[in-house]
């Protein structure tokens, strides 16, 4: 004791004031997937708490300027823009996309992907009463760009077969 | 036009002033799907940004708090208690459980899951720079107690069915 | 100077540990006044910054959770129900009219307010673009019951005389 | 269903990351009307919650601070100036009026309206308990300078219009 | 690796929810040390800046409330009371003290901490222009009663002797 | 009455819009003293809330970036860096260092600040159950860089001479 606390694994928040600011873009999507009653109660408007898809809106576009406030070492980053799409991709499948653009010296991945995320909880807020059992799922980058680390695109094959590999060791 | 709005499908937080306090419980998880290396990295406390495990913990038990400021229509809940739970699963694979309790008029199902959610998020901010192509998966309730709607206990099995349902419908 | 200062006119959140909890309903209203183009377009959808009755319900709620964060002398209060309403009552007036309910030693006249009062700003915000000129009227407490101090119904005569006589000291 | 969702009408926050940044300014005012002796209370320091005037400009800057936690769609601005002042122009009228800086690809109208709006609800707080029935009113952008689309200045007789026009429509 | 990650060290939010609500008063302090001539700019109201003590008022009961955001294992509590005083003690010396009440099953300490922490922050922030060596010092509890772990009062003595002891080790 | 109040003495964030942005870094500390027994409990990680040092890291990096929203007139800046440093000193003192960078028209003292003392109340909300005598003392700055008022470096003798002359007066 009474040495100097090694620093070594202590969590901080990285400098990035050397940076150049650049035109950063994040796309992130993820999937809430519930019951096909479900979503068809969701489509058409007829959720008691209300129009889920205007609040999903919302609270994910909310949620994303909230993002150093949810994460630790997240660098605040006032984002340019912020939008949210909401599409059906099965019976029982919702799946939100968003995209955060900024001007700055860091990424903006961790505010797309919070996007998403809060905009998926918020589905299952709305749609509890109704069904328990929803799962959101998938949650990942789909794409970044700007920056000096370069430019990102998720491929989708890879991640199957990574995802295969795992399969048998999974619960 | 100038008539009164219809009020059907307008958002609203659902009177629940009426119901008696209880004592409830409620648990969920995240799944963080990563490579192997970055999970190593991560146990074994090597990961640039600081010690992981450490900082998802206090970032899942601080968004708890936080629900009725993210999720549009959830209660303000004095929560009582906020754990979170971080296990190695496959080599891929860590699971993040939470458990909120609360003395309340109603339910903290959106408290665990945020819980976990952004414990999960912080995951996935730590390791970004080493890993991109982390997916957050299988975020969903594991039980609830306390309420009149009655307990919940997530099933397994119905979920694996319902999912191989609609695999093929999927992307 | 050296003397310890004199208490009087600082200011403090006034102690309400001994009240009894009981039930408070405060319902509050505001009016936003702008050009009758602006109110078609946003009761056709049209407003270019998306729906904006959608927005200004979920703003409305949100807001009436951080009152206590914005106004400082306002106790945290635990809100059982939210809930606003939109209505056109002049080609070029939206009225918002709004209700909390909470179960609590102190009232939430402050709540209602807060909502109805970021639910016009946020209509202002969303219609700027095409109407620089609105402007937010009308803004009080519409009723309050529960508490000690009795209830309260706005008389909207009593105003209509008040406002009269000191029309002509206003600028 | 299960095709992609329109997206007119969604909300989204633009994209403002191509503008340049300018010195933005914009002024905005309230009223607050209420009793007169509620007005000479307040003047002569005699509130007991406290002195009002020191705690609305508080309340007023930390609230334009708040802004984009606000009202969903606005952009995150760091502000470089906010200050507050307050005028008694009536008996019974408290007139509330603000300024806000900033240096930005987009306007400050909004923390200018939110800061003179908190502003004024924290002396509607302050007084509730001796006066029920003040009433904020005349919400309005004063002007704002900077940005491609031009400076604007309220003038005050084309409003007296307007209002005239819509006073048989109201309530 | 692969284990169940041993829980021993791990942050929770520890469990409050079996505890009976008791009427908890907290009270703390903080002291600014500065030059003289800053403590009488202050108390002349003469820093540019703007009144000091209203200011640091109202800062110290919006920080109160912001207890359970700031301290990551702080249980939200809701405060029924929160009043800040300040004394001129010294030449050099603002002691700040603050006392905060709730009626819940935990204690009220942080808050009382956290009140008179950032009120004393708030000096510093305004006076900063002006001294840049001031110092904010002896931050302790006062006193609490409620709770099962009994009432405690602050004596100075104690702390003297401790403070002594220890004099030589320090710095 | 009547007249328009005088501005001298009212609180505002001063105009920092016509400043060129400099890269800003500020350093503070802060101390807290507490039993040998606490401080040993703490570094074995024996404090039954949970790792201390972690949650201490986590808490003054969050706290810094709330800054603004604590303290009154604070602008908002995007910080670039920030890290939190612990130190035994003493077998009863810990020391925690801070710093914060940024490239912003306004400095970070305030940043710094806010971060050792969050940290510090961290330490005595994770420790107080094992000791309530915990005292907080010695926040100030360390150091700043950047900006036209010059560098700053902390000189410990002048405090010492400082302290030395108030002693007396002190309690």
């Amino acid at each position: 004791m009474l040495t100097h606390l090694d620093k070594d694994g202590n969590a901080r928040m990285v400098d990035v004031s050397a940076k150049e600011p650049t035109r950063r873009v994040a796309r992130a999507q993820s999937i809430v997937i519930m019951s096909p009653q479900t979503l068809e109660l969701i489509m058409n408007g007829k959720i008691p708490k209300g129009d889920v898809l205007g609040a999903v809106r919302i609270a994910g576009i909310m949620a994303a300027k909230k993002t150093p406030e949810l994460i630790p070492l997240c660098h605040p980053i006032a984002l340019k823009q912020a939008q949210v799409e909401v599409e059906v991709i099965a019976p029982c499948k919702l799946q939100i996309t968003g995209e955060v653009v900024a001007f700055d010296t860091t990424g903006v991945e961790m505010e797309a992907l919070t996007m998403v995320t809060v905009a998926a909880l918020t589905v299952v807020d709305m749609c509890k009463a109704v069904d328990k059992r929803m799962v959101i799922a998938n949650i990942h980058l789909l794409s970044k760009t700007g920056g000096k680390s370069g430019d990102f695109v998720w491929e989708e094959e890879n991640y199957e077969v990574e995802s295969a590999e795992v399969e048998s060791d999974d619960r």
